[in-house]
């Protein structure tokens, strides 16, 4: 039972892989927000599968219908619901796993936790779970724009393919150029190239994402639990095969000592900025007005077009055989998700931070 | 706002560092629970300062008081409140950032966002306010012990220094044998000495605490946003100084291919176990059953006992020097801050997985 | 922000009156339960409009689909979607009120606090919100059932026409056979006639909803603030039209002493029971075991056929005058809100009550 | 597990009647608020036992103790903690009831919803609890004061004996004028000798408490689940001895028709404004500027100087005997209980209004 996001722009999601389709409802948008149903739209294409050959070959329009909130085009302050029909489902293609468990999937936990699962593609623990936050996220997305808040995600790694530029050598408008996201052509065409070799290997890799929020203003985040890092943290992890979260140095820090690791503050035309940003942005919890700078890491996609060794649901041994469309690489779509899943995040302190002082 | 944690066993922390006391509050403790007051206190002790050179010489005996829940020696179902006195503050030690900010602290995000702050030993933002949730997390652990979950969290880097052995080699009963609290003597004489080092250097440094839970039964971890990883990461990420998390192989799985990241299910006496555990004890943010794995990066302290270039509260350039009484390095005292966060996750997803089946 | 209720069967509603339709997101479900979809459908249909003379003569369907969370008849623990299509709606009868306040409507509020209403048929602030609320009260009830749990809602008065039986004489069977929804035939008819008269007259009267729950274990209700006649109260209130919330002896018991309200306790058969129950079978916020008996009243709807004065959007003196298709009287459509919402009490507490004891 | 009350302004209650004191924690607050200690003190003062005849004979001076979330007499937005120590505990006097129930108390549920309970002085179930509201409340009413809203509860009526002046027809200055708290003192005087007459007869009388709330902006109150009336109700019933409550004309309303109970907007200076206020300034759960008035009804209170049948924890028939130090009517005191809980309710509301506009 946690399926709400957020305390302020709360998001709840619903839907399985195979039923009807994906939804989400957001109860907290405030009123009179011009929205451009066109943008979600462009979000949701962003995520949906089928672009290219590295990525997932199911077909799905992910077309969304608003149910409700929406008024002349404005928001009205009731909840946003917003829906996105399955299409191109093809449940056929998961009888085999009705009673087996796919290794590192979900199938085992569910089904022991449950009694009972929608085994078609994976139902409630398939990543297609997420258009609902893509859509939602596009929302949370025009409000900061509004704020002149922005917010650049980008694959930076695949397996051993790093992305070597620093931020400020990163041209942003050419992250969506590529299939696999990435903002510098020649290492994306690597990486391109590296995923399409284990996509015929079979295999699948996994890689990073990492993410630069610009024009986040000073303030956001709520101590002591719910500092903004922790928050991005959590977010981050919820996201299907993330295994890992790092703010600012993240795990370089360990090697660095303080004196080098402290971000020195000085005042540029009356703006407080630092030196460094070692602190990616947030100290205290709280953003300090520089780039919040953080990464996730994804694993490689659990399903492979192997046999692998498993159990069925009795607990005898079987061989699970790779079935159905899956991308070789999470990577490209996961920056859509990784960028939705920010904004909810800053949004949500964004409001937040309207009830600090009196 | 956010000093509450937790859904189904809420703890709600209060206290500065330098006022009265600190003080947890926590409601949905389950009535009838045995609780040993002892045990609360030695783990209190261990994240105290003043315990060694390693650590700030601060000292606090941090003796606590039941306010309140605690009936003929049992939880009665309402809340217990625990309250630690200050006693050994010397605020007169922190006058001199009462209008300047200490680069990489809360200092200057908390003025900002508050327009005020108890800049003595830096108020609510000190590290202090994590013994509030050892106290709570003692209490945690005394539920998990009863359901036979142990926690075992150390110091697995300092610095360069690596703890090299796999988890089946390590004997945790020595891990409070020494001031660092690495399981491996060896190791934890080198983490010492380099902390020493540093310490004579006027300066800090940071390192990875390791946290394995023993016993987990599988179904502990709601999907969709508040996986069992998702959870952990945000409760290990609010804790003062931490930078990342990861879960299972982490940031490690980057470089893996799916075939070699799988882990593959098979029965063993009736038991459901997995060969390899790159999961880390979680797949779809439920728990499987295997142990669950976990490290947590801690950046170098930001007090050092050197001049650093800062700024004041009207945004004049000034030099802020190292005093009071600080850790070299914080990882030996985070071991009970993350084993305490640990706790507080497991034991509120141990009663939520309750509401699970009809 | 507040379209969620219940802490642990979650629902979230979304919709308007003369959008695309009405909606309900319910987590929080156990898994496992068999959800008989007609039964939905029949408590719906006993809220729907266009029942009798008495009611509305909107003709809406109220036919639901369900989006999620039901996988071969049973729920899977994810969360479950219900959502009912919009059919009948006749915006233009409310291009009238699109700049002029209602007396006694929602719509001046509406518009204050948010800047922009959807004036057609009152928007969210219609009562056709109440249709979701509805739809998963019935999965409540199918959950309560299952535990010997049985929900008596009745219209007691109309205008100054009384039901004055006692529970003990009352035959609920007959509750539903009658538009009036008055378990006393005679009262019933009465009842109708009067409501009748009222509608004749271009008028509109109110009256009282009386709720009397069976086979409540000891137990339900949470201390301090969420006692249960405190949810319950908050919960009827939250009905449109709803003035007034009384638990047992309620406003009553202002005229007696503790001698004669204090229910004694006994011993039946090894069952504790009270000889009273002024209490209506809650005592410190907390089931006794008892019936728990509770009334609602209901003002006259607010939507006369007359000519009423008010103001324009822009403080300027309007005339409003009554179109649109509405009740003379709430009451009957009432009887399934009030008990769909104290299902959703009541299964709340029962799932919380699985928190209490170690 | 509810002892936290408030979305915006959190507080979380804690602590017995003869344990070492109550306390709450309060999360929310905003930062910058000039705190009045002596205010909080006066209106413990209010609520304090041993004030006059009428009310019991425990004495306890209820001074108070700030453990947190104040520096230099303001608010920092960290969380205030408030601690007021017991001093004048008997607990002998409730060792009779250690294994008896008192009728219509919270004995016997809270001994079966969580198989121990502190029965001394009632424990967490003793009014003595509302202290802590009431401390929490003080500083609500700070914040709403410097908003120009006011709240008057008063005693409108003790058993038979009502108050019959309408509102405008009042003198708020003479409330506390009189042991009562009625602002008109011949009845006040009426009240007292009623209450004092049912003192010597060793029994107990309830009443009515009235409350009008001045000031309230327009916008006040969340739609649909948190209606402003719905949240008071709530808050109400939730205090010890609440029976019932009513919003505006509440069961009035019944024998209303609509042309008569709705309140026609006009404008005067360019405010709008209602002829009648049948709505108790409350429109489709949101506030409309006009005064809010409500009315809460409290049962006798349930310990009487009397031998009652009960049964003891074995099931055994019982007498219990009235011992302890009991208020003969609890409306006196229940007055600042009232204020402070429409303050705990104004200022939530009034702070979750920020969020709604874009």
């Amino acid at each position: 039972m946690s399926n709400t996001y957020g305390k302020a722009f709360k998001i709840t999601t619903f839907g399985e892989s195979h039923g009807p389709g994906i939804g989400v409802v957001i109860d907290g948008c405030p009123s009179g927000l011009a929205i451009d149903l066109d943008h979600i739209q462009t979000e949701l294409d962003r995520r949906k599968p089928g672009q290219s050959k590295l990525t997932t070959q199911r077909k799905e329009p992910d077309a969304f219908q608003v149910l409700s909130g929406i008024f002349e085009g404005k928001s009205t302050g009731t909840p946003i619901a917003l829906f996105i029909p399955n299409e191109n489902q093809k449940s056929q293609d998961y009888s085999h796993i009705a009673h087996t468990f796919r290794p590192s999937h979900a199938d085992f936990t569910y089904q022991e936790k449950y009694g009972i699962r929608d085994y078609r593609g994976g139902g409630r623990s398939s990543a297609r779970e997420t258009a609902a936050r893509v859509a939602a996220g596009a929302i949370a997305k025009q409000i900061l724009a509004s704020q002149g808040i922005r917010i650049e995600a980008f694959v930076s790694q695949v397996g051993t393919i790093k992305l070597q530029k620093e931020i400020k050598d990163l041209d942003f408008s050419l992250t969506e150029t590529n299939p696999v996201r990435c903002p510098d052509p020649e290492t994306a065409e690597k990486m391109a190239q590296r995923i399409d070799e284990i996509r015929l290997e079979r295999d699948t890799i996994g890689g990073i994402v990492s993410c630069i929020c610009f024009g986040v203003p000073v303030g956001l985040g709520e101590p002591v639990f719910d500092k903004l890092h922790a928050e991005l943290g959590k977010a981050m992890l919820s996201i299907n095969a993330a295994k890992g979260f790092q703010i600012g140095s993240g795990f370089q820090s360990v090697g660095m000592k303080g004196s080098a690791h402290n971000d020195s503050f000085y005042t540029e035309n009356g703006v407080v900025k630092t030196r460094t940003n070692h602190s990616g942005g947030i100290q205290g919890g709280i953003s300090n007005g520089q780039e919040i700078t953080f990464d996730v890491v994804f694993k490689p996609v659990a399903t492979i077009m192997q046999d692998q060794e498993s159990i069925d649901d009795e607990g005898n041994a079987a061989i699970v055989s790779g079935k159905g469309r899956h991308d070789p690489c999470v990577l490209p779509r996961a920056v859509p998700i990784v960028d939705a899943m920010a904004a909810l995040v800053l949004v949500d302190f964004w409001l937040r931070n309207r009830l600090v002082k009196i």
